[in-house]
């Protein structure tokens, strides 16, 4: 049986049990406040403690929400058993009702069945995915890579212009062939576009991967599972600016608010390429970057206190960015020429390992 | 030779013969405000008039951005040159530069490049992707569709959950195989997952596209393919709100800022398929209704006077939107259980043709 299934009865049986033994029901959530997130430096991962908090049934204050927990299990339970797969959304609407003879709703809005998935989630401790939760989905991928999903052979090398969708659930996806040096993740489109038609990834042997900003689940997903059952390196490319080495950090450790799946979507070994701020200097974009923002200095100011941004050299380059309040875009690179990016910039920085850790 | 090079190298011979003649260089440019855009109820579609205004080298007023466009048109021949495609991000910072001794830049931002491209489109007749300028990416598709893309050769069918991702150019692709009764374009991702995980294309020898939101112009060019050159029914299925039946009204007639390109981005035949407001009687969705804000009560107020919204059918949805100040999203198909959906609302639609015009 599938884990899903089986955490999912499991939780179902302890709460029949607690009633037939005319206990108090209850479930045991993890708590996923700032207070309980830390960083793991022998890991490199974000990870939840272990402060929880019960919710009991005959309790005025927790009753409707513990309700509400079940009501989402149930409903996984369901999805698991037809096996469909649905939207965050979608569980909203399915459970929406009114209680007969009241004004009272099981849910008023999306913002109450939300957090009850990442409860599950963190209780069961298993991923949403795998509760047939589809998050957003956002990403692209090429490569010289031969997969299976849903019984379709898809060959990643093979999609013309466009590559491949990435889905929000990669949980049950084969990789059938996997013929790669390493893993490029690229925050701008427009980058991979150039890459993907300078047939970057065939002559320098890597996967491509766009996240299109900040990276969808499914998209650190699959790159976890790439990295780590290949054993492939995952080189991160981002704008130099605060916001894009926070989609880097968030692909690497995890995110504050996703804490406890970690394990799951980071990918601790990833290592990031560029845009610095140094680069501005050795390549010659000052021409080409832009004013940083309040938000983003602001920002900035914040990352030089996360343990997780405390090596050097990215204290240097959030410093940097702080004192000459610049920033700048991996379109900048063009400013040199199209193929800049391609022929010059990434083989200089692969070929030499300057990567930041 | 390809149309786009040959237009642009006239531009430069029609430039040159100027200079050589002593004359005043000029580009005569269609205007694009909305005073010279018009509803064409004989074709169907948003189309620009025939006001032009032209645009001096000699004239302190235009000189710089004479020469703004003459610089764009160039980089775009260059790109042809070398067959490159790029963004316009790309494009603003390829051609920034400062002027020598001087503080003067040749543009200062990306909007002053943009509307370059833009008049260079509507000046030239041919579309921005013609020119090798990349849109934004977005939208999926799946479907008995067999095409080939930049020699590749692919499966519409064969690409498991994830789809075929609409690259923003779609100008070459070949159409190899096209197996299909009808086109149905979706704006919600969450609604496409669920019909291509109930195989709904397969059953219904259907093509799928959702749009993920308003349409990208990759996306509506490739719709327009397909539907003309294949002669195949279109039909839309947006949320019951102003916001999705304009999503709509831009794939069938084409929207105010691009009127020059409906020809080739708009799709006259595309018929509405659903969400109406009449649907929530209709189908028992009440509960499932959402409060319509003051922003789209107000955009419907607008769109009861657009001339392409004037079928009584249209107006009858509007002044229900006005009315009630409900609306309803394709999820809440959701309530009356997942597969409502794919059973029952859309094949009774589709079988009793209840279309909106």
């Amino acid at each position: 049986m599938k884990e899903a299934k089986k955490k999912l009865e499991q939780l179902g049986e302890k709460t029949l049990n607690e009633i037939n033994r005319n206990e108090n029901p209850n479930i045991e959530i993890p708590i996923r406040s700032l207070s309980n997130v830390t960083y793991d430096a022998k890991t490199k991962m974000l990870t939840i403690g272990d402060k929880t908090a019960k919710r009991y049934f005959f309790n005025v204050a927790h009753a409707k929400k513990f309700m509400q927990t079940l009501m989402v299990a149930a409903f996984c339970k369901e999805l698991q058993d037809q096996n469909l797969h649905t939207s965050l959304r979608d569980l909203f609407y399915v459970l929406k009702r009114t209680f007969p003879n009241s004004q009272e709703n099981t849910f008023d809005e999306q913002s109450e069945s939300d957090p009850m998935v990442v409860d599950l989630e963190v209780t069961l401790d298993i991923l949403r995915e795998q509760l047939h939760l589809n998050a957003d989905i956002r990403g692209r991928v090429v490569g010289n890579v031969i997969i299976e999903d849903r019984g379709d052979v898809i060959d990643w090398g093979k999609l013309g212009s466009g590559g491949w969708a990435i889905p929000s659930n990669v949980e049950e996806i084969i990789f059938k062939k996997v013929k790669a040096d390493y893993i490029l993740v690229i925050e701008k489109n427009a980058s991979f576009e150039r890459l993907h038609e300078d047939k970057f990834w065939q002559k320098q042997k890597a996967i491509l991967v766009t996240t299109q900003g900040q990276s969808a689940r499914g998209t650190r997903r699959l790159i976890q599972r790439l990295a780590t059952e290949f054993n492939l390196p995952v080189y991160v490319f981002t704008d130099a600016d605060s916001y894009g080495w926070y989609i880097y950090s968030v692909i690497k450790y995890g995110s504050i608010s996703l804490a406890h799946v970690s394990d799951r979507l980071g990918t601790p070994n990833a290592k990031f390429l560029g845009l610095t701020i140094s680069d501005i200097d050795e390549f010659g974009l000052k021409n080409f970057t832009i004013k940083a923002e309040e938000v983003d200095i602001k920002r900035a100011q914040e990352m030089l206190k996360y343990e997780w941004f405390q090596a050097p050299e990215w204290q240097k380059e959030l410093k940097l960015m702080i004192q000459r309040k610049i920033k700048a875009e991996l379109e900048a690179l063009s400013g040199k020429g199209l193929k800049f990016i391609t022929e010059t910039y990434l083989p200089k920085k692969i070929k030499n390992k300057e990567f930041l850790p």
